[in-house]
């Protein structure tokens, strides 16, 4: 057995265990291919099997309807944020933004070098503690589109509700997809830097309306435009056919462990165990984000002093429990609950809480 | 062991076994850590000493000076061939291109929408089987750059000398980077998409002078604009990790191997003996590539007729020669040699060359 220990990680993360084993397993020879699926044509029928096969599993997994189309992309959510305007914006139009936290902002930043960029909810004031309800956006009317970000790993909060606005709604979902239930079909368009949810990093996932696709601006570079890949299955050019195949895996271990809704239980079991220490301890845990708008996925909590906070890390890492360092720029801990962290996983980080409080 | 053809495709393409017994044997327990490299956070310390070995790596396999920024990106070559002209004709310059194929092409097409182009040469009327020497390049003085493809996966040709210019001069090296010896000093920015000489898909690495870096539009999206990667050693948002980490390991296997001189001395002995079996049979087999213009990569040859070049393609197949088959745009027969194609490849290709044809 190898030695493996729980990896709270906010990116890339842990991962399936049995889908590495699989990887590992078919590593040398794919499927009697006599190569490794990373030494496979990009052409090659069986490279074109997982392509299909992840597209189609996107589709049902998140439950897309037929007129969406399924990317797979290169350059993570930072280039996401760059092409939406540049694709969507090119005839004056207004972009609108939610700024939730880091992510949110540097999209919105992205966007101001562009195009007409408005900002319909501005968190910085609450220290992005908060996520709006719909009675809290200003959206204008007639904007190209609203962009949330559902989840922030930095500031641990997230969307629990689909804002219901006028306008074509597009969501980074880098931090979330797939972990729970959501009317994803809701969305204009959603995308997704894989390495937290779907795989290992280099791909990011982009799912889009085709009646969005079609407003895409041709007059970009060939690979900027959204039309190329849309009309090319993602094979315009060499894909990053390895990420995407182990992309593909996860999401069929999604689906074989009963699809979101099973996937959505466990990580519902996970944050209360986790939540549900820090609020029995209010004197010793402190919860950054406010109650409605926490993360299902990261858990950001404060402990009574620094010098404690970087105990915990230390002698958690020691345990077996790494990566529960909080986000550089904010300090604290970080308990990041992805989909292919078990139960047992936040039970024992729950232990060692318990553990290091009772020592102080 | 495991099952393992000899695989020609010309990319993604074959890895070297050693590499991927190594990908396979730390894939679940990366040195003791307790999970994957791909599980790994792109700020830990064990991924950061993956990125600095790739870079260090890179300078010395290639010898490329200190005044060199390393960078490691996504997109392939494609997002190159938009990049180059967006990050260097912001002021109104040329950009020059010699036309030697295909990816030529394709990366002159892109400067076309950006910005002012110039065609220094072009193949085209020659069917792109002529690599021209320096008195056959017509490059305007002033201009921003000189961009070539050092060597031609379609048409099977070759640059055997660097260009001898006046003004910077950019390459493409996606299908020969590391496979022989070259003044790759001489440049001012090389890049190569990983997946034939360096990795698996999904990275492109890009050399680039600190000089030309400067240069860069800073009016781009944040991204796009050389700067952004150059500034934080390629990490500035999540990189491509589980590619880099192959990378890093192939660059150390060249080493291993005893360097470009020693990588290069077995693709000769493998051209040799490929090339040799064709002009030994011209009634038989007709190489497309001018003589000295041919790849040491990628060697493309005819048969009498298309029904025996199919049936060339299946035979060599079955008896456990892959990936024969010549680009889709033009047919015929491709033999791509990369660095990790073993001697013993070139010898067993030979050998069904020989019995084919005596089969006839």
């Amino acid at each position: 057995m190898a030695h493996r220990v729980f990896n709270f990680s906010a990116g890339p993360s842990t991962l399936p265990l049995s889908v590495l084993e699989q990887v590992q397993a078919e590593l040398l020879d794919y499927r009697g291919t006599g190569m490794s699926i990373m030494e496979s044509s990009h052409r090659s029928p069986e490279y074109d099997a997982v392509n299909e096969s992840a597209i189609a599993l996107t589709r049902e997994v998140l439950g897309l309807p037929d007129d969406f189309h399924i990317l797979f992309l290169t350059g993570g959510a930072s280039q996401q944020f760059a092409m939406i305007p540049m694709n969507f914006l090119k005839q004056g139009g207004v972009g609108s933004y939610v700024d939730t936290g880091t992510w949110s902002s540097k999209a919105i930043k992205e966007c101001q070098g562009i195009g007409e960029t408005h900002v319909a909810f501005a968190g910085k004031g609450g220290d992005y503690a908060h996520i709006p309800t719909d009675d809290e956006l200003d959206v204008p009317e007639g904007a190209e589109y609203l962009h949330i970000t559902t989840n922030n790993t930095i500031k641990g909060t997230q969307f629990h509700h689909t804002p219901n606005v006028k306008v074509p709604l597009i969501a980074d979902m880098s931090s979330d997809i797939g972990s729970m239930r959501r009317d994803y079909s809701a969305y204009s368009m959603l995308y997704a830097g894989a390495q937290k949810n779907l795989g290992p990093a280099g791909v990011t996932l982009v799912a889009m309306r085709d009646e969005l696709l079609q407003k895409s601006n041709d007059e970009l570079p060939t690979v900027l435009n959204y039309k190329t890949p849309a009309g090319k299955k993602s094979l315009y050019n060499t894909p990053p056919s390895f990420p995407i195949y182990v992309v593909n895996l996860v999401l069929q271990w999604i689906k074989d462990q009963g699809g979101l809704k099973a996937v959505e239980r466990v990580n519902q079991q996970k944050k209360d165990l986790v939540y549900g220490m820090i609020d029995e301890h209010p004197e010793f845990f402190r919860g950054t984000a406010e109650k409605d708008s926490r993360s299902w996925m990261n858990l950001t909590l404060r402990l009574p002093d620094e010098a404690m906070e970087k105990r915990f890390i230390a002698e958690a890492k020691a345990e077996g429990l790494g990566g529960l360092k909080g986000h550089r720029s904010v300090g604290g801990i970080r308990v990041s609950l992805y989909n292919a962290m078990p139960l047992a996983g936040a039970e024992a980080v729950c232990h060692f809480m318990k553990q290091f409080m009772a020592k102080g």
